[in-house]
């Protein structure tokens, strides 16, 4: 009897987390963002500029509707890789993205928008590519992207990743092994990638 | 019968919402911090420095046994009047708190420690008080401190609050009656109620 309950509960294990698995949506090639959800994500700005726009956030479909996009997630603003070589591969190729038709180059990452803005600002970055903020990692997640950095004292934040999304469409999608690393999602490697 | 149904899940749920209240730890004045805890906070600094230290944190025994801190605890890293009010009036009252026998001015924040870095670096605070994160909110949750800011963009943050605590017991606490107010929780209310 103990023993049908044990491999009954296993069965039931299983199953679960077949479904968890299936549920979890992960992005790929070809993929479509889901333009029409409510998702969205929240431009870099000062503290000021958060309250005078009463806290806006912009949708994903004025970000992505009729654009070829550029995008690129980073596991957190101030720290290692993200600031040394992950922002520099786009900020100092954004001419040559943009000679590809690329309409917009986009560093997003689940930090707060003042914070993200603060950064570009240490960076120089600016108004040369756009910062958004993905405060609540729901986008992330959305993507199944998310990631759990807690070890490196960062909690919920994402994969180190690159995307060339042309009117919501995925058409080039790189993900890095690990966080740390930058093989793949540099924009060097997106240039060549873009058609 | 569905009457009887009804009266039975409102009664289950006061039980419930009862429970609940209980089991949520709100500190007060003469609380004891729980010094034998895994509770620990992460000293601010540089992504290279976190990296070089193995991601280190601070236990709450090391910050708080046998010592005399001030310790307050801001919204967010960024923010408003956090950087242009909070932090200020610490800083500029940190000699007059250590002849009140004051061994250590602590500002905290819901933030990773490589923001809060950057944030002490560019309000030129660094030196004068120390800075700490607490990454996952765990330290604010254990005090019932805990926030959720996400209508403001920032997502699970602390309520606006300073304690003066004595080897671990809680001499002084002020929390503000919402965050974005500066009433009683600031640097020179705090000189006043250290005896």
């Amino acid at each position: 009897m103990a023993r049908a309950f044990v491999a009954m509960r296993q069965r039931a294990l299983r199953i679960q987390s077949t479904l968890s698995a299936r549920s979890r949506s992960v992005v790929t090639v070809s993929s479509s963002l889901d333009l029409d959800s409510d998702l969205a994500l929240q431009e870099a700005r000062t503290w000021d500029q958060g309250l005078e726009s009463q806290f806006a956030t912009t949708p994903l479909s004025q970000i992505f509707k009729d654009k070829r996009v550029v995008i690129f997630g980073t596991p957190g603003a101030f720290t290692g890789v993200c600031t040394k070589g992950h922002v520099p591969s786009y900020t100092k190729n954004v001419e040559q993205l943009k000679s590809k038709g690329v309409d917009s180059v986009i560093c997003v990452a689940v930090n707060d928008p003042y914070t993200i803005n603060a950064w570009a600002e240490k960076m120089n970055a600016k108004g040369k590519i756009q910062f958004f903020a993905d405060f609540d990692g729901g986008f992330h997640k959305s993507l199944g992207l998310e990631c759990d950095l807690s070890k490196a004292l960062l909690g919920l934040r994402s994969q180190r990743w690159s995307a060339f999304v042309d009117d919501g469409v995925v058409k080039v999608l790189k993900v890095e092994k690990v966080p740390s690393e930058l093989k793949v999602s540099d924009g060097e490697t997106m240039i060549k990638a873009i058609h």
